[in-house]
Formats: C-alpha cells, sequence, structure tokens
C-alpha cells in the first residue's frame, strides 16, 4: 500500500506542466515585487501564513541540511523596536549621497514595517548538523544560499496568496539580534513585511522611482568563458524571452 | 497611449491569482528537485533556455542592483574541465567521512555534469555599480543572495518547463575561476546542470538515499523571538500547509 502511494506520487510529479500551469508560475516571476507602500492592515490568516511557510521550507538546502528557522513577529513592542533599528540605520545610510542623489534618496520609501500586519524574519544557523557537511566544504556559503532559496520560494508562494512581500536589508543587524534574541552562530539572513497589498506595482519601486534602471539581459549573457560574447547567440535566446 | 498601456498593465498585476494558477506555483516549489541521475541528452531549445534565464533577470536585487551574470556552458572541452574541478573537490570531500557514512557518501551521484546538454554559471559582480550602494551598506552579502534569488526563480521557472536543474557546489572553484576566467571581484555564485528529464523523484535524492531527513517545520517556528515557542500557534500554521 505504502508502495502504491509512492507510485501515484511519482506519477503525479512526472506529468508535464500544461500551459496554463506554466503561464502561472511566470506570472508570479514577472509579477512580484518588493512592496514597501501598498500594504492593507487587512489580518493573514494563518493557513495562509503556513502554505507560504511550507513553500520556504521546501526550498533546495546543501546537503539537505534546511539550516532556516522562521521568527513570526506580531508582538506591537518587537515591531516597534525594528522599525528603529530600520531608522538608525537610513539616517546612516543616507549619509553617503550627495545632492541630488541625496534628496532623491530621502524620498524614497524604504520599508513598510508599520503598515504591514506581519513581519517575518528568515535565519540560518551556520552550526546545524543536518546534512553532515555534505556539499559545503568547497563553498561555506551554501547554507546562506539555501536559505535565501527559501526565501525566494515564500515570496513566489505569497505573490500567488495576493500577498506582498518587502525585503528590509536597511537594519542595524547587531541592535536586531539583541532585540529578538537571536545567537551568534544564527545569521539573521532576510527580514521580510508581509501583507495584503492595495495594488502591485507594475515596474520595481526603484525603477518607477527614478533610482535605477533595468538591465538589458543579452549584455548579461557570457558564452562558454567570461566575457566570451555572442550577439547573434544572445539574440536567439532573448528572443524566446520575449513575452 | 503610454499611459494607457501602463494603466492595463498595472490591472493585469493586481487581478488576483485564480485557485488553478496558486496550485500551479505550489506545483513547481513542491516538486522541484535538484537533478543529478535523470538528465536526458535532449537539447533545451534556446527560447526555453531563454525564458529561465529571462525569468533568473526578473529577480528581486538589492538597490535594484542585478549584479548577476550567466555563463552557458555547451564547449566539450569546458564541460569536461569542470567535471574534473568536481571530481578531484569530492575525492577531498569524502575524506572527512568515516565508515559507513564513507561508504554511504562515495555510492551518492551528486552531479550529472557528462549527462546535462547545458551547464550554467550564475555569477555575482561584487563591484558593480548599479544600485548605487541603496540597502547595501548594512549588509555586505545581499549582492550574492540576489544572485541566489535569481538562481531560484531560475530553478523554478525551470521545473515549469519540465527542465531539471541541479546546483553543483561541490567543486574546485579556484580551477573553475581559471577554466572560466572568471575575474577576482566576480563570484560565482552557482554552477547549474540543465536538462530535460526522464523523471522529476517524489523526494529529495539525499533523502531517499538515505543520507537525511526532512525537519519538521514546526519545530523552526519561533515567535517574536528566538526560542520563544508556541505549540498551538505553530499546529495551527501547519495545519493550514497540509496538502
Amino acid at each position: 500500500m505504502a508502495a502504491r502511494v509512492v507510485n501515484d506520487m511519482r506519477a503525479t510529479a512526472s506529468k508535464p506542466f500544461s500551459e496554463a500551469e506554466r503561464r502561472a508560475v511566470y506570472r508570479a516571476i514577472h509579477e512580484r515585487r518588493d512592496i514597501r507602500s501598498q500594504f492593507l492592515p487587512d489580518e493573514v490568516p494563518p493557513r495562509v501564513l503556513g502554505r507560504i511557510l511550507d513553500a520556504a521550507h521546501h526550498g533546495p538546502s546543501v546537503g539537505f541540511m534546511q539550516p532556516w528557522d522562521f521568527i513570526v513577529i506580531r508582538d506591537p513592542a518587537v515591531r516597534l523596536a525594528v522599525r528603529d533599528c530600520f531608522l538608525e540605520a537610513n539616517r546612516r545610510a543616507s549619509e553617503i549621497y550627495g545632492g541630488e542623489r541625496r534628496a532623491l534618496y530621502d524620498s524614497l520609501k524604504l520599508e513598510g514595517l508599520r503598515e504591514a500586519p506581519v513581519h517575518l524574519c528568515v535565519t540560518c544557523d551556520r552550526l546545524r548538523q543536518k546534512g553532515s557537511g555534505l556539499g559545503r566544504q568547497t563553498d561555506p556559503s551554501t547554507d546562506l544560499y539555501s536559505t535565501v532559496c527559501a526565501v525566494q520560494n515564500l515570496w513566489l508562494a505569497a505573490r500567488a496568496e495576493d500577498l506582498g512581500v518587502g525585503w528590509v536589508s536597511i537594519l542595524d543587524f547587531d541592535a536586531l539580534r539583541n532585540q529578538i534574541g537571536i545567537p551568534p552562530h544564527v545569521v539573521p539572513v532576510a527580514y521580510l513585511c508581509i501583507g495584503y497589498v492595495s495594488e502591485f506595482p507594475a515596474s520595481p519601486a526603484l525603477e518607477s522611482d527614478g533610482w535605477e534602471t533595468r538591465e538589458g539581459l543579452a549584455g548579461l549573457i557570457h558564452f562558454d568563458r567570461w566575457n566570451s560574447r555572442d550577439e547573434s547567440q544572445a539574440s536567439e535566446l532573448i528572443e524566446g524571452a520575449a513575452r
């Protein structure tokens, strides 16, 4: 009976994706945004939050190490303290810019910590023994990379749940560690704001705000060796990507 | 006219995901595998490769920095040289294990470099000026993290295209840099094998091979602070995740 169940799962897993399924995956990828300004106060149902956490937990991990933990933050006092971690870090960050760039930087909304109903800190336990070090000896960053894969799974699952996610990297991380008690061997990889949104903007905020432009994909493609270009091969690839 | 187009895109972007679309995204997440043993020699059409590269290029990046490059490797000589980078690294890696664990390690197939028709090296240019450093001052790893998000986008898009992907982290990276000419300020974040597959296994290979087990999600969830547990809240989340 157990074998039967396994076989059925295998058969399901091998059925090709339909055109509609494929489109849905690309839709999540292309319509995902880093949300700072559009959060609504509506509660995120626990079952929905559970589903996107489970999506994260099904990310790939080096040696099947699963180095991640998830800290779900809803306590108003903790939320407020984390907002302070942002304000102080952002004040220092803006000082490296001058003139018009500084004015533009100061006008940007870079987080939605007050508005988003859920904060989530995704961490990487660098001493986790699971996986027995398989795949990690040649690149010690692979546990951090695994954790980021989990974050991106969650981000795309959230988009499919019509939930916005914003990744706040401008934080005083020492102060954050103190506030939520993260031990030294654990790295807070991502601090995320999560909630329903009034809309998903058509473009990244930093693009529509005039901070940065999208790079052309063709210029980022090399063949066989670094800096070995092939315009005709690159064009052939890029044409396929046109939607 | 331009404003009209933008408005239409915005409207499309804000239409809720249907139940079928949501299921498709979760299907890609749950049926994605790290493929080593199931690659077929079938050619990957350029338009399909272009689509998954474009998916990677639409990953989130700190400050909209887009620090990635893509080296598409099909030259048999380069492929062979990279396989040597694996063999040497893997010989050294197996030496840390003893007894049964060593025998198990040596029995694992950890890459599909010979079988997969396409190799792809995804890199992170740590000196790229795009984004003007926004979001990076507090955590210098965020450019690497952005590159990993691009990799995970590609991995899920590939699954929706019925393409298998295997991430080979056991490599002599100095030798790899020499082989494909990667300059010192660029980090080879992921070396991927890509191709069609005979099947997508129901479980991760390291699980079915007996190397490691899947962690329970509930034990990885904390509330408001590290190590602050709440069994009833965790259960409520986990029940929602049950498929």
